[in-house]
């Protein structure tokens, strides 16, 4: 029987999780793998509480190095957190020959591409499954079910905080104030929520996946990042009129060896699966050149979910050991020799739905669509919704494709003029997911 | 640098798609897989005929042994269908130490247990992802990704042609027979359907499912089927109404080590996401005690998504057979100890809805609840909808949980009274999916 030495750095909510799964289920994986894994060490600064696991009080250790310098540990998973002191670990354990599982999005999104070269150079698997898309096999969908394809797009909702508030605006009508504050109360935002309301989170895991699936290296800071905080239950009343529904999305899509990847609120229509996304939900849509679109959809964070991906990986590593192979490297996604380089944002196109606050009298349409006009902006639609209010009225205007900066340039403009009473509202439409 | 030598059995829609893969993208997987991935052979009938393949023309034979008896060939992809031929030459590939990939449910479904056991006897690997689901990860998914849970349910769409015609009554209102021959002058439809419509696909796949998903063997033969030949317009129309929508379900789910595995027309909840699955896309939801509900969703068949899923399963092997491992053995799914087997149908319990034809008279709603409440079947809802015909009105009426036993009896009584005019409509309804 094949024996896998495995070490937890960090036992937290995700690192119990972890912790039971090895514990309680040695059996059935042991049958399922013809290998035990066994947890030796759990290394955290709390060992006095052993979190309801079933273990001996002689595995936890407060002292990490424990873990790096033991020789016979094989795989480390990293469940701390953060980017200093979780990334110093890993870069020491990797040093020292281990291999490496965790689902630290932040870390693999800013120091990806240092720590990949490094576990190339030293042989070991680092493997990120649970980092996007909780229990969600995401990345091992695009680098083993899709290898035989060329990617061309992956989109996705990746933030359950983000889509619960979303969902509950459209359902109930409530303002984002108090919705995220009933999110707070009720556990599914956190008291500091910037992280995941500004789109941060998602930026992180659409960075990774973009990575992976057009080979390129990590380029977080260049994804473009627009949160919901604006979003107002008005506009998504008028999106639903107009057949959309308004989701934090995370785009990549790849033309001619550029990458098109951004995250920010985007009219989806009503009928598309993505748009049936609700609460706390994640989903990912990959197309690739072969298989078309595969939809993934589940629960993208929370403690078992992430466990299980977790597990996933310690399982493909201790595989892998097993034969002496690191299967799939760290860096078999950086193979390709063209360069792949991202679009710069001014340059994309998308459609628009623009909410003007404006003054009731004639003529004011007339100026606005004709500076849109000025800019190359052509309209598809335009009307007048809702209610007016203290001297001025909503008109919503939906556009052909336009490019960004002029999009942003027109607005200027416009929101500069005498008659309109408020910034303008710019929700980006994407209508071709198939 | 590593070298694979394929040979490719059969050379229809799917195996061509396979080879143009193969030929078209060997620089792309030679890249990502350190691996030259040499398809060597492909054996057919037809060897006139190139396919628009880039290969010589001394790459094709019409003798199948010609691959077979090859030493350097060490994996064996099957694409010829059917359970004769491609069975022998399965077996006899495997005799020869070869791996195997295959797409063939039929055969699987029928036959799998006994190849699983040649395969394992061999030291072989036999992979079928294609099988289920087209360019859909589900094997994978459960096997590797949800290797760390308890699966407790699997229930997808897994037929396109079925989806299709359901989704074209649901929303255009035609019935039956006149989608069937639109969906089959427009290629949608075989000829001959019953294989599709009549269930029995459908009933291939969750068999293998619930196999990989429960540890047991393949039991296609216990699976009960019923299609979709009897769904009109008017149940469709009815079921949006109680806020359902009709799909052919594939349901398989474990309690107490009974599985409880059928296939029949549903009713399901209309904003549930599997209700979102329209035309001939495919989706299957997989519970498992840790990641809870993952849902995958994607096209199903066809010649590109079908070789995408055949392609991921020869580069696993590659890896494997670099390496001189097994990595994920053909009967290891069959490990656990415990014996499971599946819940006689009588037994199983489900909610229905009932449409009954019935005269339009005092009394006859007491009678057939009467005999309803005699076979301890208790009634949720009861409505007289839709239009009197000729003499007779419908009556719906909705259950709580009723086992198959007791619904069967019931309606053969209520069947035989003079007052009911035509036999009455029994569709189950699942509800609880999450």
């Amino acid at each position: 029987m094949n024996k896998i030495n495995v070490g937890l750095l960090g036992c937290g909510t995700v690192g119990t999780g972890v912790a039971k799964i090895l514990f309680d289920k040695s059996d059935l994986l042991t049958a399922r793998t013809d290998t035990v894994i066994n947890l030796k060490y759990i290394a955290d600064l709390d060992i006095d509480n052993n979190r309801g696991l079933s273990c001996d009080k002689s595995v936890f250790t407060n002292d990490s190095m424990k873990i790096i310098n033991d020789p016979e540990i094989d795989i480390v998973i990293e469940t701390i957190g953060g980017e200093t002191i979780a990334k110093d670990l890993i870069l020491e354990a990797i040093e020292n020959g281990k291999h490496i599982v965790t689902a630290n999005k932040a870390l693999i999104a800013k120091h990806g591409n240092e720590i990949f070269r490094k576990a190339s150079e030293k042989g070991v698997s680092f493997f990120y499954e649970a980092s996007v898309g909780g229990c969600m096999p995401v990345i091992k969908t695009i680098r083993e079910s899709l290898i035989g394809n060329i990617i061309h797009s992956v989109n996705g909702i990746l933030n359950g905080t983000c889509n619960y508030i979303l969902t509950r605006i459209a359902e109930e009508g409530i303002p984002f104030d108090e919705v995220l504050k009933q999110a707070q109360d009720e556990g599914y935002a956190e008291q500091d929520p910037s992280f995941d309301i500004d789109g941060i989170d998602t930026a992180h895991k659409i960075a990774i996946l973009a990575s992976i699936s057009y080979g390129m290296e990590i380029n977080f800071e260049d994804v473009y990042v627009e949160g919901i905080r604006n979003i107002t239950p008005f506009d998504l009343e008028l999106a639903e009129y107009f057949g959309y529904t308004i989701k934090l999305l995370a785009i990549s899509k790849i033309e001619g060896g550029e990458v098109d990847i951004r995250v920010h609120p985007t009219m989806i229509p009503s009928n598309h699966i993505l748009a049936s996304v609700k609460s706390t939900l994640n989903a990912v849509n990959i197309k690739g050149d072969e298989a078309g679109d595969v939809l993934l959809y589940g629960h993208g964070a929370g403690m078992k979910p992430t466990a299980s991906a977790i597990i996933s990986d310690v399982v493909d590593i201790s595989r892998n050991k097993n034969t002496n192979s690191t299967r799939i490297s760290s860096t078999a996604h950086l193979n390709r020799k063209n360069e792949i380089r991202i679009k710069p944002i001014e340059q994309v196109e998308s459609r628009f739905y623009f909410r003007f606050s404006v003054e009731d009298r004639p003529g004011v349409l007339s100026i606005i669509s004709g500076i849109l006009g000025d800019y190359g902006i052509s309209l598809e639609s335009v009307q007048q919704k809702g209610q007016k209010k203290t001297g001025y009225v909503p008109v919503i205007m939906l556009t052909h494709l336009a490019s960004e900066k002029s999009a942003k340039d027109a607005l200027i403009e416009i929101n500069s003029l005498d008659v309109v009473k408020q910034p303008t509202v710019a929700i980006r439409i994407e209508d071709n997911f198939e």
